[in-house]
């Protein structure tokens, strides 16, 4: 179940945001302001803007499961400089495509898996303990804020937007 | 899995939730205004305030953990009435004690139960789909929206208030 509440869970909520960024251009665009005023809002002064907020959460993805499936020194490094929707919007595909290389089979030991970060300071936690507590609880705050920027400034998004499809069986 | 993805983690975040609204209260009386005027705070006018965030947060951990279980018959109703801080924390505590009644036995079957919600109008979900795809993405979003709202209106919260403590080993 690691791999389906990471891999393809995750890809698909990077296309939702990838959707609510198009909508915010839009949004610029209709309003005659430059989207970059979008990227650089923040909902409190001391606050990271939306750029810092969907670098973070393609981060949590990307590193997240390079932790859990062992292979951290093979993900690929991201400078954090990027300025414009264009290269905001690439970053979001950048960590699709990452994650696409991965398949079910390379989480088999995740559960199990000793976990740690610089900043744990030695500190480890088990990589159920890791996913559940700190990975997904951190994916969704980022992605939220992301919205909830927007939605703080006036773009129409909205609850589906967040969630994105379901794969409804029936009637 | 599902029993440490819901009934334990949805309980810790419970409590930083409530932490975080004693922080709004305290915030509160050293500037000496009224709580509610956080509780009614929203982000966007068309956007549920922070009352009603905390419900739908407490519903979403209470009613998806009664349909993966098979027991929504039995789920204690709220009437959402809940108008000051006491009664929303008394709301999360209710959810909590709530949660505390179930094992990880109860899950067993889960993943392949088949779920619906009045709304999708006879549609249904696999359990493992419902629990990945619409009630952790919900549950993480109602609460961040919660810190987010308190964020922005000067309440001294931080990532640290909103994962609670991580259940580190050595070092």
């Amino acid at each position: 179940m690691i791999y389906a509440l990471t891999v393809p869970q995750f890809s698909k909520m990077l296309d939702n945001l990838s959707a609510i960024l198009h909508k915010a251009a839009a949004y610029a665009d209709s309003k005659k302001f430059d989207v970059a005023v979008l990227l650089n809002s923040r909902l409190a002064p001391d606050q990271f803007a939306l750029i810092r907020q969907v670098q973070i959460c393609c981060d949590t993805a990307k590193l997240g499961v390079a932790r859990l499936t062992g292979t951290l020194e093979q993900a690929p490094k991201h400078a954090d400089d990027e300025t414009t929707l264009a290269q905001l919007l690439q970053r979001i595909e950048d960590t699709k495509q990452y994650l696409a290389g991965f398949s079910a089979a390379d989480f088999d030991e995740a559960a199990t898996r000793t976990i740690s970060q610089p900043r744990w300071e030695g500190k480890t936690l088990t990589g159920e303990q890791f996913l559940i507590q700190h990975m997904l609880p951190n994916f969704y705050f980022h992605l939220t804020t992301a919205y909830a920027i927007l939605r703080h400034n006036g773009v129409e998004v909205g609850k589906k937007d967040y969630l994105g499809p379901m794969p409804y069986q029936g009637a």
